[in-house]
């Protein structure tokens, strides 16, 4: 990439919430943008669960990064994955080639973390991509397919049986989904088993769900769960995995749960290039493995260098490090997009805080819990306002017209219609990971 | 599966549209239907290339067997794959188990089919099932990928190059896409490229574009791919398929076009139950590997033995085959569901005669060829009846509510959504077969 125009090159790396709302931000700056990611859509990731359970298409919460920048001229993307960083020489280190920089924003998010049981991953996908969910889509299928076919009672139920690990906002959104489709959606559609008797397990290792949200309202999504027939287990902790079992500890005793089905929403650790730029600079990690960024949200000693998203550890008013969710990341993305404008007028900045606007999370059909500002609600209301708050932040309109269409259709036919099994090869019914 | 009920059953193998016609005009016959997939959805096939070029995404096209069937109390749907037939014992194998039939109807259909080259197979995609098109929508976008990426202007010029194999159908379809998408909806996404530059070259091996039309249409079809910036070579035969190039016997001389990019639309062949069928019964295939079926579309000497659709060869009266497209199968399927009920009733049946009701193809935007009774016309009507009557034969009211809400926004916008490179592990560019 020739720097023919002598701007200031912006490079920025990766295209989720972060990135995407730094390089929008700095439409009318007097930069040069190149803005990397090694996937060519930008994902809506709070809805990927819908994906992985159905009742939406991948296109539906991807958008095509070049689609969505086509007119901003100052940017430019490139479709690479970053392995490396030269600090020395402001330069960035891609599989193939590299890209100079005067100012970088790294924005490379999170990915599954199996508190050192890598292992489980083959079995126990996590939802951070399209492929995790369409895996977990086929997963989910391919289990009430099996149970159909299954003759033995102790295997039918085994094929029934879900286990989702992790209370947070994904875990106790996919096993709303998934009761919605166990009891609703395949009504009717199998003549040996009654996919209504599938038994869904939510094991949650803290005190409550939704640690994110006030007490009484991780309460009010247990009782929705729970009307589910969603069985929600607390202090649960998964000691081992299998295909065949989740070996849980709780509160004391150990127990064993016979299931083909196990869906991970336990964690995520920042992404390895965390390390990497740790190694380069220097700045310290938490515990968690993100970098702990200065209130400019630069690394220290390096002005040159931004960290925003899932990446960092930065703390909140209340001493707390931010959540990982979309919108921290973009506030941050827009906040360092003001920076890099205010350093090219010679302007200084006041540094980032976070303006919480609340917190949402869905529970199946029509239900959900929220807080906004000082309100905290549950129910229809709240599910409403779920509702309207994604639909709004969908990037591209079609998508906010299909995906609202989807819905309503959805809601109103209680069918979801995005129930394939694909990415199989023809020949095998249980696909290896990643297909 | 037992057979308490003591009803006749008919096992149908195949979700398609021969086979699934035959299991919804069965809806009020006292017979117990079982109904064989190796897929959980039926797939609109006629749509396909417009998943394989961003247009739509696969759940639009596919609509799972169980759902639409959900309602029909009569039917059980397994999904499974058959391997093998025991016409003794009345009795199709499948991979797991085996099923008991009275009366079978075979409907599985094509696959692609590369003349003896299964070696192909690897690089030049064939379009016969949601895996064939996510693999081709992956291979366009990342070619133009890869063509920005590039500085070597002869590796760009590779890049830029599409080779279509096969003039009829299909591969006219996949070239006015494939134009549109390079000179309309990709514009202004790259920086170096400029994707109108594509070279986008159909070969076909017989005189004339869709053979199955009169020469005045092939000709017009001609004009509009031409009017497309599309290179159309008659009598030109891939005689060999590199990752590199494609060599082609042109009218005597022979030519090498460097291109990264070939998609197969040459040949399909019975699926290789038609042999498994021969072998057991003796019944006669063609040179294509076609069942040469009865005017009953029964095998002879077995009038419990039904084929239908790309699986069998049968004269119109013409004395030529019918041609492997969906209006045959689904006739054949009434059919056959309406002699099983004849039979049931001590009744004869007359022989299965095809009712042409004309052949449609579309040709990029708002263009398309039609033949319909002794009418040919071309132009936006025909495009417009293309849309009609394939938005009417889509199965499911919502498939059909949505794929007309997409193709009218991309209509407008010039824009497709489902741009999506997916199925690859995020650790490579060029994904394996079948991701």
């Amino acid at each position: 990439m020739t720097n023919s125009e002598g701007l200031h090159r912006v490079v920025i790396v990766g295209g989720g919430f972060g990135g995407l709302n730094a390089v929008q931000h700095l439409k009318r700056a007097p930069v040069r943008i190149t803005l990397i990611d090694k996937r060519n859509f930008h994902l809506f990731q709070p809805l990927l669960y819908q994906v992985a359970t159905g009742g939406l298409s991948p296109a539906n919460i991807a958008s095509p990064l070049r689609s969505i920048l086509r007119s901003q001229k100052n940017v430019e993307v490139v479709l690479g994955e970053m392995t490396d960083l030269d600090v020395e020489h402001r330069r960035i280190i891609l599989k193939d080639g590299s890209i100079d920089y005067d100012t970088l924003v790294l924005a490379v998010g999170a990915e599954n973390f199996y508190f050192g049981h890598n292992e489980w991953a083959a079995f126990a996908p996590g939802l951070k991509s399209i492929e995790d969910a369409t895996w977990i889509r086929r997963k989910i299928l391919l289990a009430f397919e099996s149970a159909e076919r299954e003759t033995n009672p102790q295997s039918i139920q085994a094929w029934l049986t879900f286990v989702i690990v992790g209370g947070g906002a994904t875990g106790v959104e996919l096993a709303g989904a998934l009761a919605e489709i166990a009891n609703i959606t395949l009504k009717d559609n199998f003549r040996h088993i009654d996919p209504s008797e599938a038994h869904i397990i939510l094991l949650e290792g803290g005190e409550r769900l939704l640690p994110a949200f006030p007490p009484s309202l991780s309460q009010k999504a247990k009782e929705s769960l729970n009307r589910l027939r969603v069985e929600v287990l607390t202090q649960a902790l998964a000691q081992d995995i299998t295909t065949e079992s989740v070996t849980v500890r709780l509160q004391g005793e150990t127990r064993r749960i016979a299931t083909r089905t196990v869906l991970w929403a336990a964690g995520v650790r920042p992404s390895p290039l965390a390390n990497i730029l740790s190694k380069k600079t220097g700045v310290p990690l938490d515990r968690a493995g993100r970098i702990l960024i200065q209130r400019d949200l630069t690394v220290p000693g390096h002005p040159e260098i931004f960290a925003i998203g899932d990446l960092v550890n930065l703390a909140a008013e209340d001493g707390k490090p931010l959540p990982g969710v979309a919108p921290v990341a973009i506030q941050q993305g827009s906040y360092v997009a003001q920076v890099i404008q205010s350093r090219l007028r010679r302007k200084n900045s006041s540094p980032f805080y976070y303006r919480d606007k609340g917190n949402l999370a869905t529970i199946g059909r029509a239900a959900a819990v929220a807080v906004i500002k000082n309100l905290r609600f549950s129910g229809y209301l709240a599910w409403l306002t779920w509702l309207f708050v994604h639909l709004m932040y969908i990037v591209e309109f079609e998508n906010r017209l299909l995906v609202f269409l989807q819905w309503a259709w959805n809601y109103f036919t209680l069918n979801r219609s995005a129930r394939l099994i694909t990415g199989v090869d023809d020949s095998e019914v249980e696909p290896p990971r990643g297909l």
